[in-house]
């Protein structure tokens, strides 16, 4: 589903021109679609209709309350990966019952929160991890629900930055130490053995190595159930690909219909699924507007008022991000470099983009921005954060406040 | 001045041990030593003591207004690149007349803003930013003062991220534009001529590429002069480098006596200058808590309660930092990966790094963090961002305390 589409030469959310919301709220802006991030959402539930399943909506591509509201609304759940996710998880009214908390660096006191909350699972990555939840949960004197985050060696074709389930990485623990821890804490009067887990990356584009990972981790649930383990969940991570340029992510259907397959051999365990990207990807564009065009040295640069503190993305992975005039004007193309106002050479959203001539105070929407957008979003150069909108047909409301230059020295 | 040093195998802040201030703020803390902030701005003065010159600490390397205090204490300047900046430069107790205005993407706001305060001069990259510094400044009735940012075409031999002085980078303009500029701009009524400035890069380690630019602008000034302009200030930017590890980098006095010979023959200009990492640098160590040891593949790894989100550099730049450990143990070294509880394996403090082997609850201080530490820090992962702690002589102080959670959805 595209709902940033032109109508009339403008670019328009769903029923909004994205030029009413720079006028209403000032650039640079994210603006969400609610019809693009729940799509995805329901596509989601209808594709594993029939197998037990519960999607976690993985909170760190995009944590904003009135998105995490949306997800709790279809009885969905949260993946998280902080006392901070979990309170904004709470906050959106996403069920506790519902989240799981992965990560390979989860605090005591972040283990006590998730504890008292009453979460659905933790994901265990380490020896260690597991020996203080264990301490925790006894000291409270309460069992700690417990899945084992296994890192199934396997390439998931991605940036290395975001390629997570390779035996080098820091992330999960190798199929056989997990085996004995397994047995370990199964012993362990402070925990409950529920469930295995895995997550091998993010922005895949083939189905294959998700199989490839499910096939190990069943292998290791069928041995543990032998060894009398009661299973209840089948956590698969995320790391479903989407379209930013020209990627063609596989079909959902593709996807739904290996891992069905796959969960017949697993009766009465429930599919739990982590999808970020996926869900909110595409749901957003950061709107900025045109400073000044420059040319040095042969380049043309167009600076425009949003920068690498907002979309970090362009500078960190060098990603690419589809960028769109706002207005189209029928203008010729020529070829420059979108840049922000921050003093780096690596502030830039854009390298050699042909564009249609771009002249100050036109409007451009960075178009996929809604996944690791503002979540990723700093102060860098004391630039305030941008502000978020949320469109839902043809009304829009701010979801977040643009921050204030008092807001820059809080606590200072 | 190494201020960050061993005493009884404890690491030291001046005269305040790490650990106690691990106890009594929590980790991640940036710890800040007066000392070894004002050291470098003393130094500065002293070097340049027998000719005009002004020191505009770059508030973009650190911004915390227990920090900018102290630059104001000594009467020297600011060198900001946004509104933001000049709000922390006013809150921090800086004069207005002495801060200079840098950056690519000025917006017509920030100006307005910065013209009100009256600050000392515009540093103008491009012939649009100077179009529209003269309207505003018509529109307020008041007359701003310009430099323009020439573009050396000078390699600083620095990473391609932080190189700003090339002729294809986005910075500045080329010495003959610049030029034709300069006539324009002293026509305009609405605009004061007042200097000329450029800025190569960051962290040099030679003096040459500082004085290869320098002579290019010196060149532009007399033609100037010759063309009738009475120029006031000669700005050379910032961009002296620090020892991370085992960089050297060239000592105060030659680049001193070098540009001291270089302004003799540029009579009634005051040099300014804008050294940020050179007197933030090494004024702070980001000090984290060691949560699990791990090891995958035959890669050992330390999980550390800092991330990516707290220290950007080694994500974004592949950047060293040493680290040490706050306690002396005596145990032998191994090689470990010391990464942050964020879901990326781009979240590392360090690769490959001997250290002696460190276990859950040990601290390590993350050495060189005081400059685009914090302010390039995030809530990515819904982190809280660390406390600031500033060190004096025996005495600490919280300078920004640690935010909560309340402050993540702030303005939700």
């Amino acid at each position: 589903m595209n709902v940033f589409e032109y109508r009339a030469g403008q670019l328009m959310a769903e029923g909004v021109p994205l030029a009413d919301i720079a006028a209403a709220v000032g650039t640079p802006v994210y603006v969400y679609s609610r019809a693009a991030f729940v799509g995805p959402l329901d596509e989601l539930e209808a594709a594993f209709d029939h197998i037990p399943h519960l999607v976690c909506f993985s909170v760190k591509s995009a944590a904003n309350l009135a998105l995490l509201k949306l997800v709790a609304e279809r009885g969905q759940g949260a993946d998280i990966v902080s006392g901070g996710e979990l309170f904004r998880a709470l906050k959106g009214g996403l069920a506790a019952g519902r989240v799981v908390f992965s990560g390979v660096g989860k605090t005591g006191r972040e283990m006590a929160e998730a504890l008292s909350a009453g979460i659905l699972m933790f994901n265990v990555e380490s020896a260690g991890e597991l020996a203080l939840l264990s301490e925790t949960a006894g000291r409270m004197k309460l069992k700690a629900p417990v899945a084992l985050r296994i890192n199934p060696d396997v390439d998931p074709g991605a940036h290395p930055y975001v390629a997570t389930g390779l035996k080098e990485s820091k992330f999960g623990l190798a199929p056989e130490p997990a085996g004995e821890l397994y047995l370990k804490a199964a012993r362990d009067p402070n925990l409950e053995v529920l469930g295995l887990a895995c997550h091998i990356g993010s922005q895949l584009l083939t189905t294959a190595p998700f199989l490839a990972a499910a096939e190990k981790l069943k292998n290791l649930a069928l041995k543990l159930k032998e060894a009398g383990l009661g299973l209840k969940y089948f956590d698969l991570g995320g790391g479903l690909g989407i379209r930013y340029r020209e990627e063609s992510p596989p079909p959902l259907t593709e996807y739904a219909a290996g891992l069905k397959k796959l969960m017949a051999g697993l009766p009465g365990l429930t599919l739990v699924l982590e999808p970020g990207r996926y869900v909110s990807g595409n749901s957003a564009v950061l709107l900025v507007r045109t400073l000044y065009r420059k040319e040095n040295g042969g380049r043309r640069f167009v600076v425009v008022d949003g920068a690498m503190n907002d979309l970090a993305r362009p500078s960190l992975y060098g990603s690419y991000h589809r960028i769109l005039p706002v207005r189209r004007s029928g203008r010729p193309e020529i070829t420059v470099d979108v840049v922000g106002p921050i003093c780096e050479s690596g502030d830039f959203l854009a390298k050699d983009r042909p564009l249609p001539e771009t002249e100050a105070g036109d409007l451009l929407a960075v178009m996929g921005a809604g996944a690791y957008g503002f979540t990723m979003s700093s102060n860098y150069n004391a630039r305030p954060r941008a502000a978020e909108v949320l469109v839902d047909g043809d009304r829009f409301r701010v979801v977040r406040a643009r921050e204030t230059y008092e807001d820059l020295v809080r606590g200072e």
